[in-house]
């Protein structure tokens, strides 16, 4: 199995509801660092799982509704904890629909499975790995 | 899947048996920034994989009797050479028996892998990564 | 010239006010990972810059009333714009204090030059270097 | 299951063919990161999944001969694309090689799968995962 | 001083003429990761070293000309090594050169020194800090 | 001013006499990153600031004494603690001394300074920054 990962960052205010979240229930923020990892059985004639352009692009422009943002503001949200797992789902569900709408130029069932990691400081990050589907 | 990895680090003394090992053979050392990544199928109401500040004191105190520690001093690794893979694969036993007694406040078949990784240096590490059973 | 740096982070939410400053005038936030650096001409009898389990103490207390926080919410900075830079400088002054108080157990003088580093994202960060007078 | 990884770097020049490539089809070069990972179900009596000494010197080895060179004159590379994910790939099989010839004092087959990362920058990267067969 | 650091790479091709290059008289080539920090005696009203867009992209655009470039096809290289030392140097001028145009809408004089590090591996990196004069 | 940067590693056990070092009295270990800098105001003929072939092999062999050794046995430290601090002025020492014996092949003089990094951990590390005179 080939994989190509590309990386790019984001900086977000949210708060959490839970006596579980401690301090991190008071409105603070992040910087993720967002790992895009797409995977092939066999890379195709150019030599390429996917265009690292194209594949660059399509993670910023995911990315970007969330960018910049107080996710405690954002409607798709209400009501739910936007944990650094949480929004690994979420960005994974996200550059699913984008990779189902052709955004690379190619189906999106090329690409068995699909990892996005959030590294939200040196010493604590999450995954969500499944199919894009 | 969802995962959720935290660090820490350790700093022990040790000496390995064995022509192998070359000049490792005299009693040298280590830094080891080990990473305990815990696997789960969906995240819980709170939208974590497990409470941070659990797992991280739960790897802490997990590390606790091998920091500033001369391995070959401890009687549990009496005529073992405690190389980096077999440390991660000690580890990953003592996080298990932590996991299995409830020290994150859910049961340990919660997740059904659990991956330890020892970087040793920039260019060397190695993982254990098995069910938590 | 010795020192010695020691790395801790925070997670914070803030905005900014001022055009120059585009989407991250929208309350945003971040992960400042901070690297307090303590320059001394010579080491003392123990073979030490400071002690590093102190540092690293006195670094986590001055950071502590920062992380978790929504930096607009400070009164202390009121109608200020909490930037990376200004943040270096901010800590800077706050360790100097904690230097000036004794709580390395040594005078301040002692270290002719304090370098705080705040790194936002992989991509940027910034430094305030001074005498901690 | 454990795993050992070793790694090296070496630095390349080479051009691509193909609209897909945008500006990378002049040529140019890249350090490329290089990272093998050996998977094995159990570590031997040593304690080890591989000797790292000799792990070390197979994988320079192997990369030797592609390190300092101009991709587009390597005759074994003629009319492909020599993209992160091809060399992924390729090094693997080399690899491969390598140990079916016995280089690590074992057999080929006492690895079920071997992985090689290739790193391009710090925001891009490329794997190639499957037995060594 | 405060300072402010921001960060890119470049791929880039090219060969060393002289024996004191052993293998790298081979056109080969690296990927060099860029980083331009920018020094300041003060921060300005807005809490800046400087607008860190603008910074962003005046490195970027600095890089633009040797970014996927063979630089033994340069002109202005002719008959110069493109050392990761030179190299260091010379995006020092064009960087300084910028600065003085007014590309960050404040006199290059504002900042009193500017140090440009070049990556060449993780191993090795070279730096040229001098007044962007 | 130039400067080229040349990074290697060691493995040692060491202990500390003093209640002030709290666990790390007892004998544990570290892996030390250690980093070279060596400074010049002017790049050669050549484009370098020092061949880094040479430099690398000057730094692997200074190390080379210390490597998988128990400090607590060299007699040169007997009664000295081998801090983090300590080691990084020890190590400049030894760079100096062998760049006063030629082995760059040009002058010690031709660098008005030298800077020696050890990091112990990712999160703490010590320099050593003077001339090597």
């Amino acid at each position: 199995m080939y994989s190509l990962t590309v990386r790019d960052s984001i900086m977000i205010a949210h708060s959490f509801k839970g006596d579980v979240f401690g301090p991190a229930q008071a409105l603070h923020g992040a910087t993720f660092v967002v790992e895009m990892t797409l995977r092939r059985p066999e890379i195709d004639a150019d030599g390429l799982v996917a265009d690292i352009g194209l594949a660059s692009r399509l993670l910023k422009a995911v990315l970007a509704p969330l960018n910049y943002a107080n996710l405690d503001d954002l409607p798709e949200f209400a009501g739910i904890n936007t944990t650094t797992e949480f929004l690994a789902g979420e960005i994974h569900r996200r550059i699913s629909a984008a990779l189902r709408a052709g955004e690379l130029g190619i189906p999106a069932t090329t690409f068995p499975s699909l990892r996005v990691r959030l590294r939200e400081s040196p010493v604590a990050w999450a995954d969500y790995d499944a199919p894009p589907a």
